[in-house]
């Protein structure tokens, strides 16, 4: 991001970027903490705002908070506009679509009155902790996550496959089983009964009543109990893989060959190679100079 | 797969049997694409079909397209057997039987009127998506799976014969303690309760009602909270093993028989021998270089 | 095991003691067959007869089956003590005792009669499938297990302390929060619930009515959801270096004191030293022909 | 801990320490397993003084009790704060806090009677096993299990913001569909039955009653069922890292520095420096015996 530090407009512009897109300087990071402060005050506001008695007695508290927060985040989207030089680029991504998402509902109102279910769009909200989190600099972590989950996402896809598999043919054989006064009124009931089973939920509000059902429920149970080892073991040894890999270089030594050096190594750890193929070995020089001061 | 490309019946053949059973061509690629969604589309029509709401209102459409599917499947299974040049051992395999399952109850309902009880059978199609899921070329990821689930077979099928040996003592324990009117009628009733109290399901169907079953049941689902850790634990240990195994060339060393290289392997790493076959060892250049040039 | 094979009555115990406790011959694998058919039996008929509509209508027919199969064991567990030489040495053992209590209880009723509480005791007989586990040579398996269970021993239970702790302060505090009318009644009561709650079973049977109880029941379910993550991380890595030291000799190289060889090799992975010390190096062996022959 | 062991006051003032704060003589040991019971029993009052039952029967057995283990934890006390030299930093201390908690509530209750709510204060008298642990020597696994939390804390309140992002939605989306009457009554209310859902405790209490409800529950439970496997992961990656680094001896080599050598290391793995310097190298030893032999 060069942007060039000309004085007035311009300067303001550099200074507001500093604030609100990096968390480097006291000003910026004043911002970002009143800026978590607001983000969890609105939805606490709306979590609260959606329980009958607290709207009752403090509804109007919450419809002022609401609007002054949503008039604060639309300035800060403004600025945010403003202090940027391809502002369409930023409101087609992620965080700018997510932006939008966060203030448009409350406006929306003012044309659309009583537009209840638009409850759910505002605490869309809560995904603007994604850029809390950037901001906490938990990007090292995030991306160890997901590099280990990119690379079991195929096992991790063929595993819900055999799931749907599964669950489908015991639903199916459920069904046929059990009487609908149980509840297993339809395959797709089955289906639900099957997930809430396998995945150890177990609400009780579907069960099996006859023995036969009772028998197919404990090995479908038993299923569900150890299969939960095949994503966990898949995704462990990723992330063991991706630490592993983290704390290497990838380059290999030009002497021996030795590709699994640690990412701060001068020297191969195994011959002792000069890994820096763009300065000089300073051992040479030392040779070098031992051997011009004779 | 060596098939004779000759003129005519046999081209067809050829030209079918590349459509049909690879996924390389756009002509092969366009079939699988139209399997999937037959596949899908016919259970989700088993499905809706066994909602009661549904089957009264779309009852004719849905018996139109299971018709139509299940000769578009028939249609696919013949010319399947016509381009195969032993289509007895494919009826035999594993895929072959799961076709045949997905055609044969349909066809039955014609001799055998009113074959409820068949539905279950139908939806053994669902097995087809294995056969999709090879399309997509998860073959890897499922062999590595399958790797790590044989090595880890026996330990399994050991813990499985102490799941079944704590099931049953608790089981015999519980009937001794508390009453049938908590639903603890027999010891089959009993396993089924320690079955879902242990795999943490927990339905709430069948509760310990007097304060020493409360106390065993506490015990038995603290232990069925923790030994999660062994299947869990052994199925990561083996993921690991297979996975680092598959970094691995499976060629040996020409040089010493040194078989766990490393895939990017240029030299033996027991024995420094060049490991390509194909190309001549840089090193022996260099000499034959130092060689003529002096 | 050294056993004198002479003529006569030694000869037979010889006999007696290859098929009963060994399984390398025909002989002693049919008696393995046999002798699994017969357990799993029992326990069937004791499951089964603990149903009242199958005691009331088979009851006869269990009653014959429970006598002959206590006969039969308590033959074979004569016949065993007749080949042993020291059979108390086998009664005290732990193999012995389970032999003891499958038998024991169906006696006792012939001196106590109507002694309905013995059927637990008599279903102590299923840990004689241990004994099928080693007949099938689960033994290395299972070794490994314990192995992994050992070394993590420890943090187990400094788990298992820390649940302690956490379920006794949940369980006070839950207490004084909720009414006894949700089912609180009592701090060991709400001990059962915080279990209940943190193994992931939930019941149901007891659940928080108030606003502030239900808030701290959702830190203690993802307390329960996450700490899980504690055992299975420490017993993966327990596995995984089990399962690496298996496949390692512990004897370092004298050569150059690498000490991770494969249990196979024969010379050192490093340096190519002979590591077998008590024979020589077919190497040398070579050489010397060598050196004599020229 | 330098103390001066002068006689009289003084030397008692030692041995009292050696008693009470350590745990290797036996007069130390005796106190140790006596604390242990008298901290146990403590808590079974307590337990067993909530049942309504046992509290009209055994009343006053236990109001003794807890007044003779008050007094005892208050002598205990005193004498620890005797013994030390700087009694305040130890009262400030984690264990010096949980020692004045467990006797406070009890005296307290001598000026402000009837003071029920303070039962819950008492039971923190359980975080004193922690010592226990510590006096039987648990520190080291506890070190490892902590240093492995400490290296994935930070990918645990990622996963922890993840999960609360997640709830967040599914409860507003849930709380739009599904009705009041079926539990749904609030946003808090949606995250509560959201939290069951997903740590697959599955109360039951509040249970989707809508067709399109209960898909997305099943979405939901197998997210939360295979999302487990993400800090399960981790942690395992993090005890095998902490585990193999328990491996390594924290000295580094005189000659070059490096500091990840086997414990049982005799020769640094870079630069071959002799690494024990309480004792002369064997290479040494040889070739002065050479030398002089020459």
């Amino acid at each position: 991001m060069n942007l060039n530090l000309t004085p007035g407009a311009e300067g303001l512009r550099a200074q507001l970027f500093h604030i609100i897109f990096e968390s480097d300087t006291p000003g910026a990071k004043a911002f970002d903490i009143a800026l978590i402060g607001a983000i969890l005050l609105s939805v606490a506001v709306i979590l609260l705002g959606s329980i009958e008695i607290y709207a009752e007695r403090y509804g109007p508290i919450f419809f002022y908070i609401e609007w002054a927060l949503t008039i604060l985040f639309s300035l800060e989207l403004l600025v945010r506009i403003y202090c940027l030089e391809r502002p369409l680029l930023y409101l087609k991504s992620f965080y700018g679509i997510v932006d939008l998402i966060a203030i448009l509902p409350t406006w929306l109102v003012l044309l659309v009155p009583g537009a209840h279910g638009l409850v759910i769009v505002r605490l869309l909200r809560v995904l603007r902790i994604f850029r809390i989190l950037r901001l906490m600099e938990f990007v090292g972590e995030a991306s160890l996550l997901l590099d280990a989950l990119k690379r079991s996402l195929r096992q991790i896809l063929l595993f819900f496959s055999a799931i749907f598999m599964v669950v489908t043919l015991f639903a199916a054989l459920m069904y046929t089983i059990e009487s609908p006064e149980a509840g297993f009124t339809s395959i797709p009931m089955s289906m639900y009964w099957a997930i809430v089973s396998m995945t150890t939920v177990g609400y009780g509000d579907i069960v099996p009543a006859t023995a036969l059902g009772k028998a197919i429920t404990m090995i479908l149970m038993l299923l569900g109990y150890s299969i939960i080892a095949v994503p966990t073991g898949v995704f462990s040894a990723q992330v063991i893989r991706s630490i592993r890999e983290d704390r290497y270089s990838e380059e290999a030594c030009p002497g021996c060959g030795h590709d699994r050096h640690d990412k701060k190594a001068r020297y191969c750890l195994r011959c002792g190679t000069w890994l820096d193929e763009d300065s000089e070995d300073p051992r040479k020089k030392d040779e070098n100079q031992d051997a011009s001061s004779d």
